[in-house]
């Protein structure tokens, strides 16, 4: 089994296995290029030969410990009849905001929709060495709401926070039936060669304790339940969750990914029963690459030795030179147990 | 001494004073039609008269403890030689990108250059009775360093954060410049009424923990040490500062404001030095009148007994009903400590 996988169950490995989210991306030259003549995200993702070659793409450049198959969150909202457009922003066309609307929205049962996904990751698995797992991914309920109701990508969340207080049993009912429809497509995946998922809670991090229990944690448990039988590795990861480590302890998931606002330290005393993954600020790969060596190896040093992924705590950023992320992975890479 | 002030100082006080960022805002009809008429945010923050009606908008309708004056954070860079505008989101023409453009950033000394608060502060000062206290205010050097290096709001704080480690002794420069410049500005507005003073660190929540230390707390100490001798109670906002708690405990200031993602109960017990301020969230005022007052009392019960101040955990955003922040309110006023 290899090192991510091992890592995932918390087993001994020589080092950290590492990957980075959002590692295709617009930083790599070859991404843009490949991006250029795909013409636009949408198109790429759909494209079961390009999305697998953007999955590839940083595995070749950097060795990692994990591909995650190309996609956005978003994309299976698609065949639930959400008309989503990209300016680079998502845009909805047909927001939720009333009891009617979530009538409307119809998770295909069984699930169907995202065949190109699919053939994406049986092109990626069939291409992969065992030494590289591959992930899968989906949206956490909460985050994925946030979309919905607000119709893009929000600062203040006053639509979606909205809803749910005046409305919190149809608020409830759309989250329920966003994790029971990921559920489904989490299955899809791992049924085409997804070996470990990852469910964003990209959004968590606007809500109040009491509010993240009963709209994100509550239904992310409810996905983490159905997707329990699934026998592989589930990676929560909690953006902004730093106010959530006592809440996050008894999620039923295998790893939390967490942000660059976390001490992994102390993050491992308040999360005993999982392997944690993350959480180098992106921003720090801006730096000069003698830094970002030295935050890296104290990243390492303040992890847990066992059940740890190494990873950055969001998405890599456009602007983040390729020897910023190089530094950084040669860095995990280079790095030993004694 | 009033409520607030007591409250500041952590004395008995019959119930919490209360007071909410942004109050003279978009969401007043009154403040909407005060806009209109003077055309531009920047104009209204000049114009004494328009600053002075703004500020007392929301004291004459909720007879809240505390008023603020309106103006910015960034209208005293201007003075320094910063090119603004607002359109709304601010726009600095010459952001400061190397040690060249920090030479250039000249704060006037003795401070000069905002007049019209001074004259705005004189004059909401005597429209006041006592019970009301009347508060000045200003950005903390991280967040300012952070626009005048992005040249504008930023998601990710990539230049900013690149500028800090790439030339760590000019930025530690920059952010000096930035806490002396502003221990002046808040000379002159408390010299013209201010009671007491709010610092706002509105992007502390972006940084690490030991950035945080280095790039935002180190100069806020320095802004606090060279305005301790003025005599009035200065709160230090950290918005998204709930992974902070442990660092701010040393502070040497009266109050800490605290964002809603912050257990209020918690914070007293790590920051036994400070009086509170905060932190329902703005989010929550959209929501049922009967909810905002449940909520509203729970976070009364969290809160310490003493040295509390009752406060929104952001500024209230343009979307809130007038009934809602009027629940808010009125719940505060109507309790009582026994």
């Amino acid at each position: 089994m290899n090192r991510f996988l091992r890592a995932c169950r918390r087993e001994t490995v020589d080092r950290p296995p590492v990957w980075v989210m959002r590692q295709a991306g617009r930083y790599l030259p070859e991404y843009r290029e490949l991006r250029h003549r795909a013409g636009d995200f949408l198109t790429m993702c759909r494209t079961p030969s390009i999305a697998a070659e953007a999955t590839l793409q940083p595995i070749r450049r950097f060795g990692l410990d994990a591909a995650i198959v190309f996609s956005d969150i978003l994309t299976p909202l698609v065949p639930m009849g959400v008309e989503l457009s990209f300016s680079p922003a998502p845009h909805i066309a047909n927001p939720v905001r009333c009891a009617g609307d979530l009538d409307r929205l119809r998770p295909p049962a069984p699930w169907r929709g995202t065949e190109f996904l699919d053939e994406a990751l049986a092109l990626v698995s069939a291409s992969l060495d065992d030494d590289t797992a591959l992930l899968g991914f989906c949206g956490a309920p909460w985050t994925l709401a946030s979309y919905l109701v607000e119709g893009t990508t929000s600062r203040s969340f006053t639509r979606v926070k909205s809803f749910a207080l005046h409305e919190p049993e149809v608020f409830d009912r759309l989250v329920d039936t966003l994790a029971d429809a990921m559920a489904d497509y989490l299955r899809t995946q791992v049924e085409h060669g997804a070996q470990a998922v990852q469910i964003f809670d990209s959004w968590v991090g606007a809500l109040a304790i009491e509010d993240a229990r009963r709209w994100a944690l509550r239904p992310a448990r409810r996905l983490l339940a159905a997707t329990a039988g699934l026998g592989v590795p589930r990676i929560y990861y909690a953006h902004g969750g730093a106010h959530l480590l006592h809440d996050l302890a008894d999620l039923p998931c295998e790893v939390i990914g967490l942000d660059w606002r976390v001490d992994l330290g102390r993050a491992a005393l308040a999360l005993p029963g999982h392997a944690l993954q993350g959480n180098l600020d992106p921003g720090a790969l801006m730096g000069p690459d003698d830094e970002i060596r030295r935050r890296t190896l104290a990243m390492l040093a303040a992890a847990p030795r066992r059940g740890y992924i190494a990873n950055l705590g969001h998405g890599i950023t456009p602007e983040v030179p390729v020897h910023g992320m190089e530094a950084f992975v040669r860095t995990v890479q280079g790095y030993r147990y004694e």
